[in-house]
């Protein structure tokens, strides 16, 4: 897990995959897997909606921080495991064997078997729409990693894999921000 | 074009899919790339994010109607043109070959050759965030179509094609909403 340029990290976002998001709150982990994330600006910022149906809100709304990480398919029945089970009776790090490493600016752990993850601050809270806004502040990727293909929860129980690249830089050239 | 159920709307935004997003001014239609979406609700409620940099975002706001459509992978040249060049100076629709198709409950029209269409109205802007909230209110969806893999921008000119599908609703059954 070696370290990324946080001006890229909104392009493990944009794709749209299913992320799993940590939290500490004070006293132990925990994980949920979210679905629903948007990015906001390059610099980076994200959205994320959640809201108290979900455990771990309790701890990004107490302690403003979290990681964002980027399971691969592999992980596809750990990522529906962790989104299926509540923090509140479930030590989810544990219950899945995923491994929480220290970050580097926030007390939310990194998740070692993720393709990558960004550590983020929260900057606002739009309760009118659940919608949580996060700065990142340091990126991390797995390159040694194999299976590098992300998983997309189409909403229905299903999920669809990463397939064909197509590349488009040529065309796309005056839209992308510098360094990326 | 055959009408989808719009409590099943949120499944074309959930994976993520690169989309395009037109409107009507009041006097000629537009269209723009939008590759910043979001799932609120399953209402279905949507998060999209553009600002006056957008030339649409002007008729978004004054009209407080859009339509989001889906297009498929064979499309892709056509959306990083529509998203490379700017409605104040183009007729994308007639640019690119794409045919407005009237729609029900807006006036922006729908898009004929996408995998799918949803009629929305505008219910907030967080002008902080650059969050433009939408409601759906009407779906279609082209099952005739053989081609039905959406594409995901990665934000660096390069794009991913749907690949694989995997089930996991036997899973998630307890998370997922009625009739979905």
């Amino acid at each position: 897990m070696k370290g990324m340029q946080i001006g890229r990290a909104f392009t493990l976002i944009e794709p749209g995959p299913v992320v799993l998001v940590t939290t500490h709150d004070g006293q132990k982990n925990n994980i949920m897997t979210i679905t629903w994330t948007m990015v906001l600006d390059f610099a980076p910022r994200f959205a994320i909606t959640t809201g108290p149906w979900n455990y771990s809100y309790a701890a990004l709304k107490k302690t403003r921080e979290c990681v964002i990480a980027i399971p691969t398919v592999d992980l596809i029945d750990k990522v529906v495991g962790v989104g299926t089970c509540s923090g509140a009776d479930t030590d989810k790090f544990g219950k899945f064997g995923l491994t929480p490493v220290k970050a580097k600016h926030v007390r939310a752990p990194l998740i070692e078997e993720c393709l990558a993850n960004i550590e983020c601050r929260v900057i606002d809270i739009v309760a009118k729409h659940n919608i949580v806004v996060l700065e990142g502040v340091a990126a991390y990727f797995d390159s040694s990693r194999k299976e590098k293909r992300t998983v997309h929860a189409v909403g229905d129980g299903t999920f669809v894999t990463d397939g064909r690249k197509l590349d488009r830089r040529e065309m796309m050239k005056s839209k992308l921000p510098d360094g990326v």
